[in-house]
C-alpha cells in the first residue's frame, strides 16, 4: 500500500475531517482588538446561543483551550463553594469531571453505570431525594468511552423536578444532536468548535442561562476558567480579556455558516445518523459486533468488539487502515476488549463506504475471514 | 481612502502577522493521536527546548489557551501549597499573577513599580532578606503594558543567591530576547506560540527545569492547568491529555522553522531591533515622543505619548492607519495619556517604513502638525 496524496479521512472523536474552506478560512491575520475581529466573534457567540434555542434567555461564553477546559471552567464557575455536585458517570468524560472536583475542592456525590449502559434517570431521582446537600448536577450527553447517548431530557426533567441545577457535557453531541433550551433546563451546556460544529480544536464555549450566570462572580478556582469574569469583560468591550485563538475562531465562524447551509442541528444530525448506519450495517456484515444496541447508540462514535481471529492484531489493523486513508481512533476502553470508529466530521456516504472497502481490504490482506468475536454478544 | 486588499499589517504585541507559509501549514486535519502529529508535536517541544538551552536539563510542557493560561498554570503548578510568590510589578501583566493567586489561594507579597520604569533587583534582594517566607518569585521579562525591558538576569542571580525559585513570564520576549537557561536559572519560563516565534495564538508553554516540576505533583489548583500531570501524561505516550489546538501547534512546528531560518534569537532579535530602531526614529522625526528611554526599551512594542495638538483623536487616527493598512495597539495605558506601537511579528523595513509613511499621511489628512505631547518629556 502507497500512502495516499490527500490527507487520511478521520474516522475519531475529534479533531476531525474539516472542510477545505474551513481551513482556508484561517488563511488571515487578524488583530483581536480590530473591529472586523470583534464581529466576527460576536456573530459566532450569537449563532450558538440560537442553535440552543436560547435567544434572549441565554449567553455564550467562549473559552481559549480544549473542551475539557470549558468543562473544568462551567463545574468551577457555576458551583459555588458551599454547593455539591452530584455527577453521573459511565465513561471517562464523568469521572473526569469528579478529577476536577478533586482539584477545585467542591463537594460531589457519584452514580455511577456500566460504560456500556446509559444513565438511569430513575436512580438520579432518588439520589436526589435522599442527598438534600447536592445543588448541581453535571451530566454527558453523549459519552464518547463507548459512544453511548444518555438521556438528557430525562435527566433535565429530574433535575428541575427536584429544584437543581443541571451542567450539561454536550462536547460530541451539539451541534447534531438538538438541545433546546426551551425544554431542557439547564443551567449551563459546555461544547466545542472542533466536534459536530466541524471548526478545528482550540476553543471551548458554554452556553449559559444567563439568569444564573449572573449570581456565579466568586465562584472559580482559576482566572483563566472563570467564566463570569470572562463573560463579563466580553460584555463590556466585546473583546477577550486574554489573546484569543483568532484562527480557529475564523475558521468556526465559516464552520457555523457551513452547518447553517447543511440545515443547521437537524441537517447535521440527519447526515452523521446516515454515517453511523452505513458503518454499523458495513462492519456487521463483515462479521463485527456493537458494543451497543441501536436503541442507546449515539450517532457519533461507534464502539466494535475485538475480532476473535488470532490473525486480527489491532495496531497492523490500524497502521494498515492508515495507509489507506483511513484513521480510526486508537484508543482502547476498560469495558471491553474493543476499538472505536467515528462517524463525525466532514464525512459522507463516500467516505464511510470508502472506510469499509478498506477494512474489508485490511482484513483480506491480514488473512482475517471475521470480524466475529469471541463469544456472541448481545448487542445487535 | 480605499481598504487594501492585503490583510492589515499588525502592529501590535499580538496576535500577530504570520508568514503566508505558517498560516499554509495550517491546510490539513491530523489525528491527534496518530503517529505524524505525535512526530511533529515533539519536534516543538524540543525545538524549544534548545531555544532556551536547556537540553538535558529542561523540559517542554505546552498547554492548550491563551498565554495567560500557560502563566497562571505555571505559578498554580510550581508554588506550593504552602509557598508564597514575591510578584514583582511593573504593569498589567505582574498585576494579573496577583489576581491569579487572589484566585489559587496561594500567599503572596508584591512589590511595585511605576509602569515607565524597570524592576529593581536590589529592591528584590533586600524584600527576600526580609521575608523568609518567599519560596518563589515571578518575573515578567518584557512587560508589553508599556514595552519596558525588565533585567532579568540580574533578578535571576539575585534569586538564586538568596535561595529561591524564579518564575518568569517571557510570553513577549522569548524566541526574541536571550533567555540561556545555563546562566539564567530558573524554575520555569512561560511563553506562546503567538508573539515572536511568530506562530498563531493558541497554545502557551512553560520550559521548565525536570528537577523542580518533578515535585510539583499535587500543587495545582486545577486539572486542566496542572502541568505537572500534563507532562507526565505526555512522557508516557507523546499524546496531549485533552484535544491539543493541533492546526496552531502545526503551524507552531513551521514557524519555528522559519525562526531557525532566520537565525534563530540572535537573528530574530536583530530584525526586531531594527524595526523598533526605524520606528522610534521616524516616529521622533515627526514630534512624537516615546514614553520609555531608549535604554530600558525591549524592541517589541513602543509606547508614544499622546500628541499636544487639539486635531490628534486618537480613535480617528487609529481609524484612518487601519483604512491605510496598519492595525495598531488601541489600548491604552494608565500610566500616561499614551498609546502604544508593535514592532514584532512578519515584518521588516518596509512595513515599519510603510507605517510611518502612513502616520505621516493621516497626520497630515487631519492637520496634525507634530506629534509632540503637551510637555517635552524627559525620555529621548
Amino acid at each position: 500500500m502507497t500512502s495516499t496524496p490527500r490527507d487520511p479521512w478521520l474516522l475519531t472523536p475529534g479533531p476531525l475531517t474539516t472542510s477545505a474552506s474551513v481551513k482556508e478560512a484561517m488563511l488571515h491575520d487578524w488583530g483581536s482588538r480590530d473591529a472586523t475581529f470583534i464581529a466576527i466573534n460576536k456573530r459566532v457567540r450569537e449563532r450558538l446561543v440560537e442553535l440552543a434555542n436560547g435567544m434572549g434567555s441565554h449567553v455564550c461564553v467562549p473559552l481559549q483551550g480544549s473542551g475539557s477546559f470549558a468543562v473544568e471552567a462551567m463545574i468551577g464557575t457555576f458551583v459555588p463553594k458551599g454547593g455539591k455536585l452530584l455527577i453521573l458517570i459511565n465513561g471517562a468524560y464523568g469521572k473526569r469531571a469528579a478529577r476536577m472536583c478533586d482539584y477545585n475542592g467542591r463537594a460531589y456525590a457519584t452514580l455511577e453505570w456500566a460504560e456500556d449502559r446509559p444513565v438511569e434517570s430513575a436512580d438520579v431521582a432518588n439520589k436526589l431525594r435522599d442527598d438534600p446537600a447536592i445543588t448541581h448536577v453535571f451530566a454527558v450527553h453523549c459519552e464518547t468511552t463507548s459512544g453511548v447517548l444518555n438521556p438528557i431530557e430525562e435527566v433535565a426533567t429530574i433535575v428541575q423536578k427536584a429544584g437543581r441545577s443541571l451542567l450539561i457535557d454536550s462536547m460530541s453531541a451539539f451541534g447534531a444532536l438538538a438541545v433546546d433550551a426551551r425544554r431542557v433546563i439547564f443551567d449551563a451546556l459546555a461544547a466545542s468548535s472542533s466536534k459536530c460544529l466541524e471548526g478545528v480544536p482550540g476553543m471551548g464555549f458554554v452556553i449559559a442561562r444567563k439568569a444564573a450566570l449572573e449570581a456565579c462572580g466568586g465562584n472559580a478556582h482559576s482566572l483563566s476558567l472563570d467564566l463570569h469574569d470572562q463573560w463579563m469583560a466580553m460584555e463590556k468591550n466585546a473583546q477577550w480579556r486574554f489573546t484569543p485563538p483568532i484562527h480557529v475562531i475564523v475558521a468556526f465562524d465559516r464552520a457555523l455558516k457551513e452547518h447553517e447551509a447543511e440545515g443547521g442541528v437537524a441537517g447535521r444530525g440527519a447526515r452523521y445518523r446516515r454515517n453511523c448506519r452505513i458503518l454499523i450495517d458495513g462492519m456487521r456484515g463483515l462479521g463485527f459486533q456493537t458494543l451497543l444496541s441501536d436503541a442507546i447508540q449515539a450517532p457519533i462514535i461507534v464502539t466494535f468488539h475485538m475480532p476473535a481471529d488470532p490473525k486480527f492484531m489491532f495496531d497492523i489493523f490500524y497502521d494498515k487502515l492508515r495507509e489507506r486513508g483511513y484513521v480510526i481512533y486508537p484508543g482502547r476502553l476498560t469495558v471491553a476488549d474493543s476499538f472505536r470508529i467515528g462517524c463525525i466530521g466532514r464525512l459522507g456516504d463516500a467516505e464511510m463506504n470508502g472506510a469499509l472497502d478498506a477494512v474489508r481490504a485490511v482484513m483480506a490482506e491480514m488473512g482475517v475471514k471475521s470480524g466475529a468475536p469471541a463469544r456472541s454478544k448481545s448487542a445487535a
